[in-house]
């Protein structure tokens, strides 16, 4: 099965280069099934409905989220009941609404998708070594991919190595910027430390440029907006054996569009 | 005139890739000057006198540092003196040995290196962009290269815009892989988030997996090794024209040699 | 002179003690002076220009600032003007409105009262260390009172000495809570880790006890709320040799009074 | 019963002044359980078995811990088959040498101990708020103490409130300064935001302050050592009704004594 995932998607812009290319990109591909970060969709940070809808409607399939899962209070009212939507799955047990990993079928062949939240430079969060441990436990299709939402270079790179071989691909957003670090390890995972960001080109992380070193210049409130102008598109393709569920490639897909 | 810039070298198995390499590579890309950041250089973990002089003496022309500068002791006992090791910038005044900036020659043309940390999640130090402001209002040689040593991409890609046009190249060390967005800003600067670390393939940011893994898991006390096996080299070639002082070209180079 | 320092001022509860109570506590301890850290005063966040002129009218002389001097946009209305509210002096020179120090008179004799932010766990300002010894450069009078904002007990400690003999006073705040290690150094300065919180007793730093625990247990986003209830007054009471500058005496005020 | 919990002792000065003044104060205040935190009782790191015997020798019956615990490799060497050394109870599962909690029994009466370590702005342990919740389905005994080693003041108050009315006392440990916030909490646990150190009175937390300031100041690599002079002691006495488990009083213990 061929998995297309889309890294943050920033705001109008990213949702406008989504709109122009996925169909396009799916096709020359061979997609089967497109995962995307969806954290950040709505203005920049958070979901809501109207977004998810318009999203899904494009042909995303599923959806992962991040730390900004809760930025916009909308979400509330329908993550318990969209399926689609997975939210980090350490957050904890019981109080947390929607789920944080989900299993899907596509072209007869299940697979489960989990999201997870780093804790270094974040919030402290249930271990996510555990946690993934004691979901894998809980999933019987042998096609698993993980999106491991984090800051750390450090931490990603360990989970990786700490699931090689029981996952399919394991790739890390938050950071918004694609690594070149691609590649299958030892015993069959796709890993990738971060997919990037779809969204503004010519921004930080997506936010107008000058608003952002103006923050890091006088540390007086600021108010972040999603910047204009070109965007870019960043995410990955990777193919998984349907029966082993081991990965067989790993690709990185980088491209902008004007607007 | 054209750029080398290698990524955190971790270790021998660093050391021993760019022997193995840097004469070819530096032939094949027609480089002119190599700048290497070099502050997991012994060890795993700072530099010593010894390391230094067997860096310098394969062809490393200008070395860089970062957060771990001070990691092993020794340098005290030789930074002040060698004039091609730079530390970051904005540690304090007047109590810091060493220099942050320095103006070398190469066929007859001038370029100045400078080393900054980001401060996002790592240590107060000064700010990094009132630091190179006051920087460059010292340099008076076109070409100016910025390795700037932090963690967070939002601290990297801010301070890249604000300099560009004023520097030949910015680009980021110490998160140890490489990314995906090396470009040439608007006004001319040749930017990328992170260039990497030249060391152990097989490792998570030099150090033994299994030994982070362990870490990450039990939170008790290791000792971080610097992993064995295959290494990788990670850099970035860059071209500047030497009287503008401008961006030609940014290019990743990224492989991996069997021990 | 006498001086009362007053801990962070919360919301209603915080000014409604002080309406009750700081004109028979100026009297009884022969207050001659009432410096206030002000930075929660209007609704647990921020200060307004209504808030700021109720606190002055009740008989605070001086007002010092923290972290979260900008929460209340307001504030950069009637900050540059109003030279009887100090806020932390180590944000950036040059963009950041408002002074970091002043100096006041008071039957015939200066005091200055410098306000300054801890940098761990918190922004990256300037260094207070290198900050302090620019301001006290510039000042003249011998009576020298610094609110130091900050939350690590180190940097407090390490502050305190740093300056002993050399200011009148130095006394934290930030944490909310007092603490019980008032003394006078060495060289004569009085020191106190952190005076407290004048706000709602039962509550978490004055916010409702019961929102702050379903933040730590839930990590969804809760909109903080300034406690009801009893109220407590946190403060010291310190007096200072009007010729030479140095301590005479450090006291601890802590009391609650019922709605 | 009566408890004496003694702030975290720091190296010999901090054993120097127990050892003069322990015995005493178990007979002024009618002690009936020491309780104390070691993680710095050793040289100001961790603990060993020379130094544990030491302590428990003068009279001490049961020590907690805190993020120092593993600071002195020693400790593993013993931790297991000493039941009277109790280290933070929300270290993973399954990994961490010890017990996080134990019951005790004098006078016929029994009574647990739990240590828990915070998590902000410190290592990203199990959440203390579902761990205590475990540990307290557990205890069968009314009577219930907790050291809770954490740095934010937020994290502690919150706790305190949470537990309140489910255990005998719940202070804090670990910032070194003692608190003047100690209280009976509404349901009838006592409560402190922090006992305090029982070490080196002339210090930055019982570490030399001419070191520290020099580390707030260069930035540069130093080695913490024990301050030396005059010795302070740092704790409280609670009372606990020995059926209900409920708190009857809580008091501040805090001298000093010259060498
Ligand atoms: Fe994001
Ligand atoms: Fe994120
Ligand atoms: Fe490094
Ligand atoms: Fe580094
Ligand atoms: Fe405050
Ligand atoms: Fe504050
Ligand atoms: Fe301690
Ligand atoms: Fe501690």
């Amino acid at each position: 099965m061929r998995f297309l995932a889309i890294g943050d998607v920033v705001g109008r812009p990213g949702r406008n280069i989504l709109k122009s290319t996925l169909s396009k990109l799916k096709e020359n591909y061979k997609i089967d099934v497109v995962i995307a970060n969806c954290e950040n969709a709505a203005g920049g940070n958070g979901l809501t409905k109207k977004v998810a809808d318009e999203l899904f409607s494009i042909g995303i399939d599923v959806m992962t989220m991040g730390n900004h899962v809760w930025a916009n209070k909308e979400i509330f009212s329908f993550i318990e009941n969209e399926t689609r939507i997975i939210r980090p799955a350490n957050y904890p047990e019981g109080t947390t609404p929607g789920r944080g990993y989900n299993v899907f079928e596509k072209n007869n062949f299940k697979f489960a998708v989990i999201n997870l939240c780093g804790r270094v430079f974040m919030e402290n969060l249930d271990c996510p070594f555990r946690k993934i441990d004691e979901i894998l436990r809980k999933i019987e299709c042998p096609i698993v991919i993980v999106d491991f939402h984090a800051e750390a270079t450090s931490e990603k790179i360990a989970l990786g190595f700490y699931v090689d071989g029981r996952v399919s691909c394991l790739y890390g957003t938050h950071t918004h910027v694609q690594t070149a670090d691609e590649k299958i390890l030892p015993n069959g995972t796709a890993y990738i430390t971060d997919i990037g960001m779809t969204g503004p080109y010519d921004s930080v992380l997506g936010v107008d440029k000058d608003i952002v070193i103006q923050k890091f210049t006088t540390f007086l409130p600021v108010r972040f907006e999603v910047a204009k102008g070109k965007a870019q598109f960043n995410g990955i393709v990777f193919e998984v054996d349907n029966n082993s569920g081991k990965a067989i490639s790993i690709e990185r897909i980088n491209f902008t569009l004007e607007e």
